[in-house]
């Protein structure tokens, strides 16, 4: 049994998700598998051509007024950004490929943090290699592989996955095959797959 | 500053929050108003001719599941209903005409438990006449009221008033001014009043 933690680096209720996850899984000894995915496609094949937020303007409203409440409480730093959505793709491959490496935590949260804290376009490449060499990560190598035909193939795989999975938004919690939708699950889910981890062991 | 609890008979996340809320309230010494609205006219004014759980069919798998979670956690009883969603048209009616009376709890408690609970369908004037009935009141008198046109177009005005606080979803809590969505926000909300109730006295 598994615990993933899907997420999406244009999903502004993905950042605060991001930046608790790891302190509130090692409490409760849980090992976490952070697989990034793309919206896009999904609410493509659902009709949506834009974010919800954007479609449906009292719900933007409200999420901009929430996610802002919710980061004052949880004590995470949040600056509305300039543009919404912004392009996770070339971060989404590079978090993808790796996603086994221990850095991909570290890395996630500082590029989410571009992007919901800085006000940085995560789309621009010199962002990335930013947030990679906070990470010590080699920026130029790494940015070279994301251009692979087999790299962006497997994001592909991973958002078809996702889709498979009935995932339709994010940040989504798989507790084995428990599905727990938005930043407001995130801690039911820990404890159901808390719960249930010696089951299977 | 009023605290007030919109709901829509037919949604389900309506439910435990209205088998819960008075409870949480009186705790925190909160007076709400029970305000209840029609979703319908505020889909169709976003485009959507149905509830959003069936436009978008891995939404409501995941729905069901979760307030079927949701209400085994916070020890409600809860079926799913065969018919999905139940016109809540003749119960917000009367709810809306009376929301001023002391009643009202107990008969929305009973009418979203037909529903939710009971697999009835609360278009039926017979099972609405059931939870009047149950509630102690006159169910004859109160159904004919429901159809004078005063009745029905003061339950339109309270949708068009819905709309025009933004709120585009079902339950909806608003404290004061501050906008609350969803029953996961619903102790977050009466915290945030509480802790401001003093400020206008």
């Amino acid at each position: 049994m598994t615990f993933t933690f899907w997420f999406e680096f244009a999903s502004t209720y993905s950042y605060p998700a991001a930046m608790r996850l790891e302190h509130l899984a090692a409490e409760r000894d849980i090992e976490v598998r952070w697989q990034p995915f793309l919206l896009g496609p999904i609410f493509q094949a659902q009709g949506w051509n834009d974010t919800p937020f954007k479609l449906y303007p009292a719900k933007g409203r409200y999420m901009w007024r929430d996610i802002e409440r919710i980061c004052e409480r949880d004590g995470i730093r949040f600056r509305r950004p300039s543009q919404f959505p912004r392009n996770g793709l070339l971060a989404a491959r590079i978090a993808n490929w790796h996603a086994e490496e221990p850095w991909v935590p570290a890395f996630v949260r500082s590029v989410l943090r571009a992007n919901f804290e800085h006000d940085e376009d995560i789309a621009d490449p010199q962002v990335i290699a930013n947030c990679l060499a906070e990470a010590n990560l080699d920026a130029e190598v790494l940015l070279k592989q994301s251009q692979q035909p087999e790299v962006k193939e497997s994001l592909r795989a991973a958002t078809e996955q996702a889709q498979a999975l009935d995932i339709f938004g994010a940040p989504f919690f798989m507790a084995g095959t428990e599905p727990f939708w938005g930043y407001d699950r995130m801690e039911q889910a820990l404890d159901w797959y808390e719960a249930r981890m010696g089951e299977e062991e």
